[in-house]
């Protein structure tokens, strides 16, 4: 394979990254997670693409609906289980999702299975953006520094 | 497989169009590419995602550049050759390419093999985007009616 230049990208030519901005303890529950940030890579700033790889017993987020962005993933390979308000379904490659943005029906992937899942996930960018997590004790408030993670109760984390 | 329920999709349940907004002679060059609006499907509004099939001969779009949209494109099967103003590069399933928004570097696929081959596209919604032609008489212009095809020295189509 000829090494591809710009606006072409072999993903595997894409650092994978682990980072989460979530706090303790749930850090954890995204550890298996890691992206290749294939939008970044081409200079595109209006939405996301990133190819996650899903290790078996991770989760793609905390289960969650965003207010601004749309959310798009499509499978590429293993197996996922779909987790929304209405319980459980499992998409395999070339399956896919889409979350449109306001839409309060919070959403994750969980591999429940014994190999890696990869899919691609697509997200708009958009100022004032937020994300609300029903199953778990987690908010993001804003104060006039910026955002900060919090319990539900408003204490921080 | 059992069927899914939004937010999943199978994009076999999705139907397949073949529509294009170019005026002849550009159509027959886009005759070869059919979509499957899986964004649409799903209920997203800020942004497409398209599952494309492109026919041996093909051409996903006229060779193009937008003024807001980013575009990103997502090679899945067969093989593509990428042409832009640097000229021609083949993109095989797993590869993928990104166009900034007002980048002036005009790009399309074409399939010059003997397979189909098939890709997800994503671009952005934004009011007021515009696309340009560099290797076609082909222009959008805008009056107080809205926008319409003309030829490069400004008669309509």
């Amino acid at each position: 394979m000829a090494t591809l230049n710009l606006p072409a990208i072999d993903p595997a030519s894409v650092a994978e990254q682990r980072t989460t901005s979530y706090p303790e303890p749930f850090r954890a529950r995204v550890a298996g997670r890691s992206k290749r940030k294939l939008g970044d890579a081409c200079g595109l700033t209006r939405f996301g693409v990133n190819l996650v790889t899903l290790a078996p017993g991770g989760e793609s987020a905390l289960r969650h609906w965003h207010t601004l962005e749309d959310e798009f993933v499509y499978v590429l390979s293993g197996e996922v289980v779909l987790v929304t308000d209405a319980g459980m379904q499992t998409l395999t490659a070339g399956m896919c999702a889409g979350y449109p943005a306001g839409k309060r029906d919070a959403h994750h992937f969980v591999n429940r299975g014994t190999a890696p899942a990869t899919y691609l996930e697509v997200g708009n960018r958009t100022d004032g953006d937020n994300a609300f997590y029903p199953d778990d004790d987690l908010l993001w408030c804003e104060d006039e520094n910026g955002v900060y993670a919090a319990h539900k109760d408003g204490r921080r984390y």
